[in-house]
C-alpha cells in the first residue's frame, strides 16, 4: 500500500496543508461541492494545473455509441455520459506581469479547508513572482444547499510587501479540454462531449453563456453576476462570445491592500423548455442570489448544515480517524441527494466522471438506506425519479420479452446504458433493490401519498416482472435462472440467493402494498387474483444449500466450482478483473463483493444464527472486495455473528474508501456508495440496526477500539437517539409520536423525553476468525491504523 | 419459405438458365472457383454489376479493430479478416460504341453451368446492343487444382448478324468498393481492408500489380498474361498503374467471326518474401500455365475431379435433387481444401466474405472427417496449419491462466479474433474437436510420421488444458465449469456433456499416443506420470443425468430451465438470436443446434441404445436450427435411433443449405461444413458409420425414398466401397490390403476382389416421431420435395 500524505485527523474538516500535484485529482474529487443539482470539483480558482476540471449538473447528459465487435440482439447502441458544462469556478489572477499559476514563482504556503458545518471550500495561500512580488490570497466557495441554482465564490486578493498591479479575470468557459485516463475498461469513456454554443450575453458586470448537447439536444445556461471591492479605483469591463465570457478587473494594490470579488453563479438545463426560458431563469436565480448577499449565502448554508447534522451525525469515540471519515462521508451523500430532486444521484455524485456519471443500484442498496433515516425527502426523491422512468423501463421489458418493468443496470435518464450484459443487464436484482428501497422508505415515514403515487406502481411493475423471469420448477419451487448477483465474479447463473429472496421480498411486499390500496391497484390493471400468484412464487422461492457444507450457496452449484487459486495470483493480482478474463473468474469460487453476505444483511431473518456464522466463514476467504461495494456489508455481519473488531476494520475501510484512495481511482470521483454505507457500518453493523420484516430492531455491539457510538434516526416523523456504550445502550425519543422498536427480539416503547437504556453483554469471544485471500485483509494499516 | 427459381436438377451440374439480378450474390457464391489458394466469386466476366466482388486468397488477411463498450481482461482488441485482393476476372467488353452490361441492351440468352467433372464455370450468352447490334459470348473460368498459383479464362467473343467492332478490356483491379450488407451481426465486419499499391509493370501482353495490406503489413501479387485469336489484323496494348493493370485488344468481326482470348492469372502472397520475390514467383507460374496451355490446364482439372470423383463420390438413387446436392458439395469441399496446403479452411471456404473469413471448429468436426476418409492429404494439412499456430494457441492459454494450448474459436491467421467471449472464447471444446480430428486421421491414415510430428504434440497439449480447465469435485468427480459448448443458445454452464465427453476422449487419446511414442513425449516435457492423471480425469468424467426424465442434460441443470415459449415466439422469430436477446436464450430450454446429440455421435458408446431414443426425442422439440451446424448431425441420430424418414429430410437440408439457400445468406459464401454435412448425413447417417473407439464400423438402414446409396472410402490405404440397398448391404474392397470393419457389431474380414454381402432387415416403424419446434420442421418443402 502506497503511504498517502492524506489530510490531517480533524473532526469536523478536511484539511490539506500542501499541494501535491500528483495528487491533485484526488483533491479535487475530496474538495469537490455539490448540492445534487450543481457539482463543482475542487479544481484550483485559476484553472490550471488541474487533473480533471469538472462542472456538473444533476440529471444532464449527452449520448455517446456503444459500439461492439459482436453485437448482440437487445444490446444497447447509445448509451448516456455526463457531460463537463460551461465551467464557471474560473478566476484568473495576474500579479504583475505574471498569471498565477501554483507551477511557476513560490508557494509560501498553500491550505486548503473542506469545513463540513460551513458547507465551504476555503483556500488560503502566498505567493511570490517570478518577479518577486508577494501575495496572499484567500478563496471561500459554496454550492448553496438552499438555493438550488446558485454557487458562489469570494475571492481576496492583497498584497504583502509591495505594491502591485492585479488583473482578476472571472470566466465562464465551455468545451474545456480533459486529460484522458482511466485503467478500469468501466470507468469512464474516452469520449467527451461537445457543447454547441446558442447564445451568450452580458451587462454590468453579468454575462451568460447557452449551449445545447450535439447528441441529446439538451439545453443548458450558465450565468454570473459579481460584486467587487477595490481599495480606490478600478477599472473593470466585461465580455462574452460562444464559449468565454469574461469580467476582468483591474487595480493598483498597496501592500496591505486588497482587491476583493464575489462571482455569484447559476446554472439551469431542461430538454424542454427553450434557450430564452433557461436565460431567464438563471437570470432571476442570480438576482435572488445577489439579494441574498454573500453572507447571507453562507449563513443559509450554515443554517442548512446545522439542520442536517442534528438528525444525521454519527458519533464515535475511540477512533479520530473513523470519526472524520464518517462525517466527511455523509456530508458527500448529503451534496450528492440535497436538491438532486427527481434526477438520478449517480454512483460518483456530481464529483466526477468515472462511470460516465450512471446511477447504479448502488443509489437505492446503499445510498437510500441513509438518507430514508436522515433526509427522508430526498430519499423519497430519488424514488420518484425511479418512478418517472417506469415507462421506459416498461419498453424495455418488452424488449426483452418479459413484464412489468426491467430497470437499467447504469443509467443517468432511464435508458440502459450497460455495454456488457452478463454483468448489467442480466443483474436483475436492481429492481427488487428499488422495490426494497420503495418499501424501507414508506416503512419507515409512513408516507401515504407516496406509497399510493409512487410505491405501489413500483412494487407492482417489479412483482411482475419476477414472475415473468422465474418459473415453477418439476419440484414446484419457483427458480430464477440466469442472472447475475451482486458478485460480479459470478454471472448467469441459476437462483442466485441474494436475488431470489430480495425477488421474494418484492413478491410479498407487491401483494401487501395492493391489500393497502386496493383500488389504486385496480388503476394498475391488478386482477384479484394476481398477489395470490406472487405469494404462491414467494412461498416456494428456491434457496440453495449445500447439504454437505452445511452452508448456503451464493447461486446453485457455487460450492461445487474450483477455489481460485489466490496463492497463484499472487498480491498484485488485484483488482482480478484486470488481470484475469471474466471467464476464468465467473467458473471459480471467488466473490467480488458481499452477495450472500448482504442478502444476510437485508434479508436477515431467512438465515438462522448459526448459518449466518457458517455462511460468513465460508464467504470470507472467497471474498476479495474488488468492489468498494462490499467492506460496509462486510462489517455488518461480521458485527452481527461477533467479529467485532473485524468489523470495526472494515467500518474503516468503507469510511476511508476515498479520504485514503484506497482503490487508486478517487481521482474519477467520490464512492458515494461507500461513504453512505460508513453509515450502515455503524448503524446496522455497531448499531445492529435492522428494518426488514415492518419493524425497526437493534442488536447493538463495540469493537474494542470505539468507546461510545451515537446516531440518531428519523422515523414516522419522531427523532431517535441511540447510544451505545461499552456496557449498556440508550434508546431516547427526542421528539415526535412515541414508537415501539425491538432491542435484540424485545419490543421496547419510547416516548419523548423517557429515555430507555438497556444493558449490554460483553460480546462472545469468536475463537478463529475467517481469513480473506492472502493480500485482502482489511485495507486499515495506512496513517489511519494507530487510533 | 421463399420459393427460388433455383437450379436445374442435373447429377453432374449446376445449371443457371437464366440471369436474376436479385440472386446475384447468391449466385456469386454458388458459382465460385477455388482451389484453397485461389478463390474467385462467380462474378460475372464485366465485373458489375454485381452482388460481392470478390478475389481470396487462402490465409491472407488484414487486422481489424474489435471494439467494446465496456472492454474486458482478455478481449481481443485487433481481429483478422479476409481481404478482396485483386480482382483478375475482369474483362470488360465494348462492342461497337455500347459497353457490355447485362442491364442495358437486350440479353437474349444467358446461361451459367458449373461442371462438377470439368471444375469449370461455363457462361453462354447472347446479347444485343442498345445499337441493335447481336453477339454472342462464351467464357469458361477454371482455377486449377494441379497449378495452385493459376487461374485462366477464356473469353469468346462473335458476331452475329452484323460486323462489328470489339474492343476487350482484360484486367488486374485492386481496392474494388464493396457493397456493405449484413444483418447477422457476426457475418462481417462493414470494414474493407485498403491494399497499399507496391509495385506495377507490364511487358508483352503481361501485367503485374504488388500490393501491401495496412495492418497485417502481408504482400499480395497478382499478375496476368494473354493469348489472343483474331480473325485479322488486331490492336492491342499493356498498361499498368498502382490499382489498375490494363490489356486492351480491338478488332472488327464480320458475322460469324470470333475473337478469343485467353487470360492466364497467377497469385501468390507472402508475409515474408519480399515484393520482388513474389513478382518472380508469380511470373513464373505464369510460365508454367502458358508452357501447359489452356487445353492443357482442363485436362489436367478433368484428371484431378476424375481422380477425386473416384474414392469420394456419393450415389443416391431415388432423389436426383439430394443426389444434385451432394456432388455440389464435395465440389465445394473439395475447392475449398484441395489445396489450401497448412492454411486455415474457412467456414465459407474461399466463396464469401462471411464470418470475416475466419476458421472455426467447422474445419474440424465437420469438413476433416470428409477429407479423412477422401482427400486425406489435405485433412493433414488443415491439422498440419493448426499445429502450426500452437505456439500462438499456448500463449493465448497462458493468458487465460491455463495450461497447454487454448486454440482461437475464430481466426484466420491463429490468433483469437472473438468478439464476444461467450460463445466465443468460452466455447473451449475446439480444442477438443482439433484433438479428435488429429486422432481420426492416424487411425485412418495409420500415418505414423504424422502421429509423431503433429498429433502427439496437439494431442498433448490439449490434453493439458483440460487438465487445467477442470478439477476434481467433493464426490471425486471431475468437472469442467462455466464453458460454452456447441449450442450457441446456452453459454457458460458447468459439466457441458458434450464437452466433457470430447475432453475424456482427448485426454485417453493423449494418455494412449504419449504411450507410443514415449521418446518424443519426453521431449515435449510429459513426465511418466501425466499421462496418469489424464486417465484418472478421464474415468471419473462427469456426465450430468436427469433421474427423474431419464435423459441426459446437455449441462448440469439445463432439464430444471423453464422450456422457451416457442408458440409465443412465433414463426417468424427465427434466428431467434435475431429476435431475442442472449438473456432470454441462455436461461431457457432451447437449442440452436446438435450439441448432446453431436455426442451421441462422435461418443457412440457413451450411450446406451435406449438412452439416445429418449435423447433424441426429449432434445428434438427443443432444436431450432438457427445454425447450419445441425441438421447433418440431427440426420444421422435421427437415423441411428430408426427416424429414417426424418434423417432423410434433415439430409436434405444439410445438402440443399446453399442450393434453396435456406438461411438466406448465401450472398455471403457457402457454408462449408454444411455441406461436408450432407457427406456425414449420407456416410454416418444411412451407412451408419462409426469411427471413434478405433474400429471402423457400420450399421446401414435406408429411407423409404432412397433405393440405393453406394459410398467409398480411403482407409489404411485401402479403398472401401460399401453399397447399401433395401435388403442388403455389400462391402468390397477394391484395392489395398485386408482390412477389418465391423457390421452392425460384428467384425468382417474384407480382402480386395472378395465382396461381403449382408442382409438387412426391414427397420423398425418407429410409432411417434418427435416434432420440431412449431415452424422449424426440417426444410425440404422446397422445389426439391417431390423427388
Amino acid at each position: 500500500m502506497i503511504q498517502q500524505p492524506g489530510y490531517r485527523t480533524e473532526p469536523w474538516a478536511i484539511r490539506e496543508r500542501d499541494l501535491d500535484l500528483e495528487r491533485l485529482a484526488q483533491g479535487e474529487s475530496v474538495f469537490a461541492l455539490s448540492n445534487g443539482h450543481i457539482g463543482l470539483r475542487g479544481n484550483l480558482d485559476e484553472g490550471e494545473p488541474n487533473g480533471v476540471p469538472g462542472t456538473y449538473l444533476g440529471g444532464f447528459w449527452d449520448t455517446r455509441r456503444l459500439p461492439y465487435a459482436e453485437a448482440g440482439y437487445g444490446d444497447p447502441e447509445q448509451g448516456q455520459m455526463v457531460v463537463n458544462v460551461t465551467n464557471g469556478k474560473v478566476i484568473r489572477l495576474l500579479v504583475d506581469d505574471s498569471p498565477f499559476d501554483v507551477r511557476y514563482g513560490t508557494l509560501g504556503r498553500h491550505e486548503r479547508v473542506l469545513d463540513l458545518r460551513s458547507g465551504t471550500l476555503e483556500r488560503d495561500l502566498e505567493w511570490t513572482t517570478p518577479a518577486h512580488s508577494t501575495v496572499a490570497v484567500r478563496s471561500t466557495r459554496l454550492v448553496s444547499l438552499v438555493q438550488r441554482s446558485i454557487a458562489a465564490i469570494r475571492y481576496e486578493v492583497r498584497a504583502l510587501d509591495r505594491a502591485v498591479r492585479v488583473v482578476l479575470q472571472s470566466e465562464l468557459v465551455a468545451n474545456e479540454r480533459l486529460a484522458v485516463a482511466a485503467d478500469d475498461p468501466r470507468a469512464q469513456s474516452a469520449q467527451q462531449a461537445d457543447l454547441l454554443a446558442v447564445d451568450h450575453d452580458h451587462a454590468g458586470l453579468r454575462a451568460l453563456l447557452v449551449h445545447r448537447t450535439a447528441g441529446s439536444g439538451l439545453y443548458v445556461a450558465a450565468a454570473m453576476d459579481h460584486e467587487l471591492e477595490a481599495p480606490g479605483s478600478e477599472l473593470h469591463e466585461v465580455e462574452a462570445s460562444g464559449d468565454v465570457a469574461r469580467m476582468s478587473v483591474g487595480a493598483t494594490l498597496q501592500p496591505g491592500e486588497s482587491l476583493v470579488l464575489i462571482k455569484f453563479l447559476a446554472y439551469g438545463w431542461s430538454r424542454k423548455r427553450s434557450g430564452q426560458a433557461l436565460t431567464d431563469q438563471v437570470l432571476a436565480a442570480l438576482t435572488q442570489a445577489r439579494a441574498t448577499g454573500w453572507t447571507g449565502l453562507l449563513k443559509e448554508q450554515r443554517d442548512a448544515l446545522d439542520a442536517f447534522w442534528e438528525h444525521g451525525d454519527v458519533e464515535i469515540e475511540g477512533d479520530p480517524a473513523l470519526q472524520q471519515a464518517v462525517r466527511f462521508g455523509l456530508f458527500h451523500v448529503l451534496q450528492a441527494a440535497a436538491r438532486a430532486q427527481q434526477r438520478a444521484i449517480a454512483a460518483k455524485g456530481l464529483t466526477g466522471p468515472g462511470y460516465d456519471g450512471h446511477a447504479f443500484w448502488d443509489t437505492e442498496s446503499f445510498v437510500l438506506p441513509l438518507l430514508t433515516y436522515t433526509l427522508p425527502q430526498a430519499a423519497a426523491d430519488a424514488l420518484r425519479w425511479r418512478h418517472s422512468t417506469l415507462r421506459r423501463a416498461g419498453r424495455r421489458a418488452r424488449e426483452l420479452g418479459l413484464a412489468g418493468a426491467a430497470f437499467p443496470w447504469r443509467t443517468i435518464h432511464g435508458e440502459e446504458c450497460s455495454g456488457y450484459w452478463p454483468a448489467g443487464a442480466a443483474a436483475f436484482h436492481i429492481n427488487a433493490d428499488i422495490a426494497a428501497a420503495a418499501a424501507r422508505y414508506v416503512e419507515a415515514s409512513g408516507d401515504e401519498r407516496f406509497e399510493r403515487e409512487v410505491g405501489l406502481e413500483l412494487l407492482v411493475a417489479t412483482a411482475r416482472l419476477w414472475m415473468a423471469l422465474g418459473h415453477f420448477d418439476a419440484d414446484g419451487r419457483f427458480r430464477i435462472d440466469g442472472v447475475t448477483g451482486p458478485d460480479e465474479y459470478s454471472a448467469i447463473a441459476d437462483n442466485n440467493l441474494y436475488t431470489n429472496l430480495m425477488a421474494k421480498r418484492n413478491l410479498t411486499a407487491a401483494a401487501a402494498t395492493v391489500a393497502r390500496w386496493r383500488q389504486a391497484a385496480d388503476e394498475l390493471g391488478v386482477s384479484e387474483d394476481e398477489p395470490g400468484g406472487w405469494l404462491a412464487a414467494a412461498r416456494v422461492m428456491r434457496i440453495p444449500f449445500d447439504e454437505r457444507l452445511g452452508v448456503h450457496q451464493q447461486t446453485e452449484g457455487f460450492t461445487a466450482h474450483a477455489r481460485f487459486d489466490f496463492a497463484a495470483a499472487g498480491p498484485d493480482s488485484y483488482p482480478l478483473m484486470l488481470h484475469f478474463p471474466y471467464f476464468e473468474l465467473y467458473r471459480k469460487q471467488v466473490v467480488k463483493q458481499a452477495d450472500l453476505v448482504l442478502a444476510m444483511h437485508v434479508c436477515t431473518d431467512e438465515f438462522t444464527p448459526a448459518h449466518k456464522l457458517a455462511n460468513f466463514d465460508y464467504y470470507e476467504p472467497l471474498t476479495v472486495r474488488d468492489s468498494s461495494l462490499s467492506a460496509c456489508t462486510q462489517a455488518v455481519i461480521a458485527a452481527e455473528v461477533g467479529y467485532l473488531d473485524l468489523a470495526h476494520a472494515y467500518f474503516r475501510e468503507a469510511a476511508l474508501m476515498d479520504l485514503d484512495d484506497l482503490e487508486h481511482n478517487v481521482r474519477d470521483g467520490l464512492h458515494i456508495a461507500s461513504l453512505a454505507g460508513a453509515w450502515i457500518a455503524a448503524v446496522a453493523g455497531f448499531g445492529g440496526m435492522r428494518d426488514d420484516g415492518g419493524q425497526l430492531s437493534f442488536a447493538p455491539a463495540l469493537p474494542a477500539a470505539i468507546a461510545r457510538l451515537r446516531f440518531r434516526m428519523l422515523y414516522r416523523g419522531s427523532t431517535l437517539e441511540v447510544v451505545v456504550e461499552r456496557r449498556e445502550v440508550t434508546y431516547a425519543l427526542l421528539d415526535g409520536p412515541a414508537i415501539v422498536i425491538h432491542d435484540r427480539g424485545e419490543a421496547v416503547e419510547l416516548a419523548a423525553g423517557r429515555p430507555v437504556k438497556r444493558p449490554l453483554e460483553a460480546p462472545v469471544k469468536r475463537g478463529e476468525v475467517p481469513r480473506q485471500p492472502p493480500g485482502r485483509e482489511p485495507r486499515h494499516q495506512g496513517r489511519h491504523a494507530a487510533t
